[in-house]
């Protein structure tokens, strides 16, 4: 039971941790995140039209707005596993709550892992017993661990706020790599809090917070069966109940999404074999809309991840990818910059490629992208694609 | 001058390269096919909003209908190169035409290669003389070599038919490899037949064969800004000129529309890295846009595409990608087909991944997803995603 240093956990939250060798023995792969007390809850699910089973479960249950206890496992997405998967993820439901003495209907399932196997549940049933006795003898790092599939590293982070002379913990954990693009929820992230605050403020908040954060991340334009993100509230903190367009709102809607936003990050330098965290900024498009189409396009391209896996300022491969992302552009107005230097002015080389060359060598790449129109504006975090993710994704169930 | 065994030549069409050095010496990069009688011409070009200036040029040019010769230089794209790459293009087209003694509006021009670098006109002025007077000095094969960048084999296919009793050819070659998806004309494509034709129905039967060939493919789902395809058809076959809704069309238009496919598969066979053919069918879909939006959408999904390279059958990427494709479906009538052994059936698993493994080993791969509610369908070919495609562009320019 080891906590990183500088995390906080906010009152009342308990973590438990077992092995049930979902994919293969060796390390954890099932665990629990419990509320001392009863908590509002608000969540957000993959728009893909194929969903995982415990997240059509989460979907149900979260609009009762309130819950105590999140079960995951990794090894297993639980996914196009059709009426035995969601009858799977109810008994693991149910198994986890008569073991922690609560109402069924108040733990979510959440899953990852391989997709289209059968969950191992000869497996996994005899260990949700062990799961709920064994509460508070793990920290939220082994939680973090427990749910990691391709990660190298477990995602956690923390924020102290004070709403109203009282100290308010905001914590969460996440998990990413790769299957991962925006007009979604994003992963698997868990957020806690301690905060007092009413159910649908706190959907309003999460909202705002995934929109800036994992919504803004792409790895490989692909969109997961399993997104989930979920936040329990359980008001232990003793805050005078936050309400909407109140200060203590604001305050509390700053922390969650700065949170979101640092988690997000994690992920894009934890994407699938990359070695460069990117920023791609499109800056005075016509319109927002357009900004994000061409950032996206941009971050989602190939041809210019490939560029800077290989320290090349290949900027033309840029121009291509936003002439055809949608967006309304003008080859003539556009400039592009790396790591600050300009490398296009109104379309054309400024023949410095050499020089930029050199700028990409660093491991954080910022490529801003002026179109010069309007003042639409968008940012997109993504990684460089490298022979790494081909190895990863090419030998996954293996 | 050497011409493979089994490629027929058009009446009256001859060729020329040398070698101007456009990015490295050491090989020839400037080509010219030159037809002895005025052509129809007609051709299509990339939609991506950033186009080359020889694109610019032609889609001007090929309003005519008629022309009589092309140019074209691999090793730079002669693309975001502004008013200077405009007059670039013109100066080739100038050049070429005076050592021909024919118009300059019968110059077609096309570039491929590397995007923002202005063109070595230092390099490529000087030849321009010899490249027009040593026509007929090359042969196809020679031409289809000098264009390619990245092709690791030049594209030529050839088709003879009979046209109310008179032998008509038609040949075409093609250079693809990288930044190739639909949406577009194509990479860069010529096709010269002697059939007598008008020029506006030369352009039907063009739309028609691009449309079920290289609007079908795919490699990594980048759009090029230097896409064209142009065909010649110079009536030296002497037959009674072609026209619409007769026998003689219909006969032309499958000519034309198999040798396209030809080409189109090649261009996959040869995409950056591949090492297999893949064919993504999709049936029974609520309608044809649907069918072509789940099959698009799982030939490019990058997870799809590492996992047949690593012959691993894993069918679960596959519901994903065809979840968020934005296409009408179920996961409970959804079957699947891995080179023909059923993989998924209404949405589950069929117990036969290990069997669908072995199948994965072979060269052309075949995927039929079967969505069971319309009977909408789509066929897409594509190539799998390797470390090579990774090393080959991050290492384009260098």
């Amino acid at each position: 039971m080891s906590k990183p240093d500088n995390i906080n956990i906010p009152r009342g939250f308990l973590f438990s941790t077992v092995e049930a060798a979902i994919k293969k023995p060796g390390r954890k792969d099932l665990a629990l995140i419990f509320s001392e007390k009863d908590a509002a809850m608000a969540g957000m699910f993959t728009k893909n039209k194929v969903k995982a089973a415990p997240v059509l479960l989460d979907m149900r249950l979260v609009k009762s707005g309130k819950g105590r206890a999140i079960v995951v496992n990794s090894g297993n997405a639980n996914a196009c596993t059709g009426k035995q998967g969601m009858s799977d993820a109810l008994e693991i439901a149910e198994l986890t709550a008569s073991g922690l003495k609560i109402k069924t209907n108040s733990v979510f399932v959440c899953s990852t892992g391989v997709i289209g196997n059968p969950m191992p549940m000869e497996r996994i049933r005899p260990k949700l017993a062990e799961l709920a006795s064994n509460i508070g003898k793990s920290s939220i790092n082994d939680v973090a661990a427990a749910m990691m599939t391709t990660d190298t590293f477990p995602k956690i982070v923390s924020r102290r706020i004070r709403i109203a002379g009282k100290a308010v913990t905001i914590a969460g954990i996440c998990k990413g790599a790769g299957m991962i693009r925006p007009d979604m929820a994003t992963m698997l992230c868990f957020l806690m809090t301690d905060a007092c605050i009413d159910k649908s403020f706190l959907g309003s908040a999460l909202k705002e917070a995934v929109k800036n954060s994992f919504n803004r991340i792409t790895v490989d334009g692909d969109m997961s069966t399993n997104d989930t993100v979920l936040i329990m509230a359980n008001a232990m903190a003793g805050n005078e109940e936050i309400k909407k367009d109140t200060r203590a709102f604001k305050v509390f809607c700053a922390a969650l999404s700065a949170l979101c936003y640092e988690l997000a990050r994690m992920i894009i330098q934890d994407g699938e074999g990359a070695t460069k965290l990117v920023e791609i900024e499109v800056r005075n498009a016509a319109t927002d809309k357009d900004a994000e189409k061409a950032a996206f396009t941009a971050a989602n391209s190939p041809l210019v991840k490939t560029a800077i896996y290989g320290n090349d300022a290949n900027w033309g491969r840029i121009m291509a990818a936003v002439g055809y992302s949608g967006a309304n552009i003008k080859e003539e107005t556009t400039d592009i910059f790396i790591n600050g230097l300009k490398v296009a002015a109104r379309g054309l080389s400024t023949g410095k490629d050499k020089e930029a060359n050199d700028r990409l060598k660093a491991k954080e790449v910022s490529i801003v992208i002026d179109l010069n129109l309007g003042r639409g504006k968008a940012k997109v975090l993504t990684c460089d694609l490298t022979e790494d993710y081909i190895k990863i994704n090419a030998e996954y169930r293996t």
